[in-house]
């Protein structure tokens, strides 16, 4: 009998291998330093191991953790202040964010792993400036971390629709040296739980020098490229004025378009645009509430699958989407699909699953250490209680609903246990490695003196949420 | 100083008074025999009233229980058995409902308001063709129902694409017996918490002789006929194949487009037939999450708001919808409506909100008793956790971002405290007059039985989920 540090056991497992949800029942895992050492029936991991830790998940389910590929945890202080507002990232999100100082961005992005984590997001895949302010906190936290570091060029000031943006190369270079900086500092450390990126913010940010430069340097450290693609018609609007051509056939000219490239958003992209990303092999990150809140639009995902594209799933940010929670994303990129295509059959739940987990691993280049429960791979693990009263009944026969359940009904309370590296961090309503009202009094504290700081700029821009006050609509 | 049950303080109440959201800040509410005796300033109530109990909610906002105007939750024990797949009512839901016992159906509605009850609901406007044998439990349950008893002359079985309803005018006739007989039994009791309305169940699944007669009959009985209106392209093929008309046409055709009319889905209507139902008096309930995944469609509410019509959210069913929660369709309906309008602005959070509270009250026809907190209505209210993450932080100036966060990121767990008639329903996570547990033990026993009963039409249908069965995707 081999010795391991501890032996999940469950009703339910959705391993997520092959090609669906690799459904087991009665089956269990064994843990070790990490890793997944066996998976299997309960009785044959049980007699073939001992633990040091008996985990029994009756009447829940266990899957690989959520993959949330694409956030700006660190704008989390800003929730609920930029919705329902046209030309959002200038006039709703802009007199706030400029007022967002270190230590708002920190305690944001605690704000953001309290909720994600709690709704059972593993992997955090952080688009930031300045990632490295927050990876004290997030190695604590335990969780796994994808950063990706902002390069821009464009001079940061909000400017008016129609305006060209103004370029500053030594803005660019500086944020290229950072970005070079935590990939030497971070990349592959905390157990091989952070990995960095390089993050071009989007091409109309860049001049194409810059961009070439960055390209060259992403393929030397043999990381990817995590970039915002087409992600609004103010984007498409700045790369034809300056460059004559849309972002995407752009970014093919200037080589952008390969298996190194997860594209966010495509928000702008038609069908043919999103199937030649796909076709050159990159990958697509939708963040469907997000880009449903901020600008009404279903991107053109089901185009991009349909050319042999993988996907996956990312919550973007609290002051448009207003919440981390991937549950929420199924749901959504279920739903809006459905209505894009005006076909119930369109992105079923199991699709929107593997988005979540196997597949959303693969864009961000860690299919082979997690997104599915196989020997070998880390545990990063959930359990979601099927006695929640949104999770009930639970049929096995003449069909299984639980994929279904999880998709459409789940909120993400019913998560109740959540593992990283086999590192338990909420269990039972508990967080394990993070201290949920330090953090809640951090927010609070930020949040009343940036709404003053914010509040002559929000003034004087007079959106939609200033006049919404004034009618008590608010 | 006057006597009083209950004072409520928080420091946040939406009282959804006049034409925006009525927020107070450190309000405090008399309660008393079921009614608000009266709203204020917290000091000035304190002064005023002595309490037998006072609920000190700080960190709390405090606002009316929510309408759920649509919602057929004899159905719940069938969550998650029929997304994701065409023709729904059909091959989808077909073979699952056919095995619905009557005990199931109880069940199935003691799940559902453990569910809604828990996620704000107070108001429950159940459409069922039995709704008085669920009403022993509701009354205990201590919710606010408005039954709706469904009348058709439709034979039940499974029609294939195309097929012509089979009518049975002794069928049409029992139906109608049937709702006569629960409005006369049910109608303003439980201290007026239950009401009763008359429920053809759509224009196609009755002749023109019975809807004239039951028209008829719910003048007589001076309440509500509360209907599904051209609820998708079967309906109106049924009308149009029957009649040569589309169905509402054919409705304002036989006198039912008026106030009484409560009008659910409008799925298949274009924004022309909306309108007209909106000018004519009648109102409308929008069923989003349902209606996105059973049709893939956004129905025209935008429209029929702009004619000038009331309108009210509702979770329809499990087997389609999946889940009975109102902060799920406030979000569905106002990011839904901004995809179909492609417009950030449309249906505003505020907007939402006063569907789910004041407006949903005014379509059922109770606007004058709930839906808003104000002196000598019922004290239908509930309490939310400000300090729960997805609420975090609150912002009250430049902006205050309550509004946004209850309708784009809260889940339902926020709810802390639930009250119907002044009488507390649910708290701290306890419920008050239901036994969770004997219900979640009702609905597994109840569902291991459905599932073998219904085996063998599902396998004979072999439908999407069978397929999905097959490809290890479920």
């Amino acid at each position: 009998m081999k010795e391991v540090d501890c032996i999940v056991a469950a009703s339910h497992f959705l391993t997520m291998e092959g090609a669906g949800v690799g459904y087991r029942p009665d089956h269990a895992m064994a843990v070790d330093h990490g890793k997944i050492a066996a998976i299997g029936p309960r009785n044959d991991i049980c007699q073939a191991y001992r633990a040091h830790r008996l985990i029994d998940l009756r009447d829940k389910v266990v899957l690989p953790g959520f993959i949330d590929a694409h956030m700006h945890t660190s704008e989390c202080g800003l929730r609920g202040l930029a919705q329902d507002t046209g030309y959002w990232m200038m006039y709703g999100l802009g007199p706030f964010e400029a007022q967002l100082e270190r230590e708002d961005r920190i305690a944001g992005t605690q704000l953001a792993v309290l909720e994600a984590l709690r709704a059972g997001t593993t992997t955090f895949s952080e688009f930031s400036r300045r990632p490295d302010h927050l990876c004290n906190f997030l190695r604590k936290a335990g969780v796994r971390v994808n950063i990706t570091v902002t390069i821009r060029e464009a001079v940061d000031r909000i400017y008016a629709p129609g305006e060209l943006y103004e370029f500053d190369s030594a803005l660019g270079e500086a944020t290229l040296q950072t970005c070079l900086d935590i990939f030497n500092r971070y990349h592959d450390t905390a157990n091989g739980r952070f990995t960095v990126m390089f993050g071009p913010q989007a091409a109309d940010f860049a001049s194409e020098k810059l961009l070439v430069k960055v390209k060259a340097a992403a393929v030397t450290a043999g990381t990817k490229i995590h970039m915002h693609v087409q992600q609004g018609d103010r984007e498409t609007y700045q790369l034809t004025k300056r460059c004559g051509v849309r972002p995407i056939a752009y970014l093919d000219r200037i080589g952008y378009l390969d298996e190194q490239l997860v594209a966010v958003h495509l928000t702008d992209a038609d069908e043919t645009e999103a199937a030649l990303v796909a076709q050159r092999g990159a990958s697509m990150v939708v963040c469907s509430g997000s880009i449903g809140i901020i600008d009404g639009i279903v991107p053109p995902l089901k185009a991009f699958q349909n050319a042999g594209g993988l996907s996956a799933l990312g919550s973007d940010q609290a002051p448009g989407n207003n919440n981390h929670n991937i549950f929420n994303e199924m749901k959504l990129t279920a739903l809006f699909n459905k209505i894009r295509s005006k076909d119930p059959e369109s992105m079923p739940a199991w699709k929107v699953l593997r988005m979540a987990t196997i597949e959303g691993a693969s864009v961000l280049g860690l299919g082979h250490k997690i997104g599915s429960l196989a020997e070998g791979k880390q545990a990063d693990f959930i359990g979601v209680d099927l006695k929640a009263p949104t999770m009930m009944p639970v049929y096995d026969q003449p069909m299984r609903n639980i994929v279904p359940n999880l998709v459409y009904s789940a909120r993400g309370s019913e998560v109740s246990l959540v593992a990283v590296d086999g590192q338990i961090l909420f269990e039972d309503n508990q967080f394990c490695t993070i201290d949920e009202n330090a953090i809640i009094a951090a927010n609070q504290k930020a949040a009343n003196g940036l709404g003053r700081r914010a509040k002559a700029e929000f003034q004087r821009i007079d959106g939609t949420n200033a006049r919404f006050m004034r009618e008590e609509k608010l």
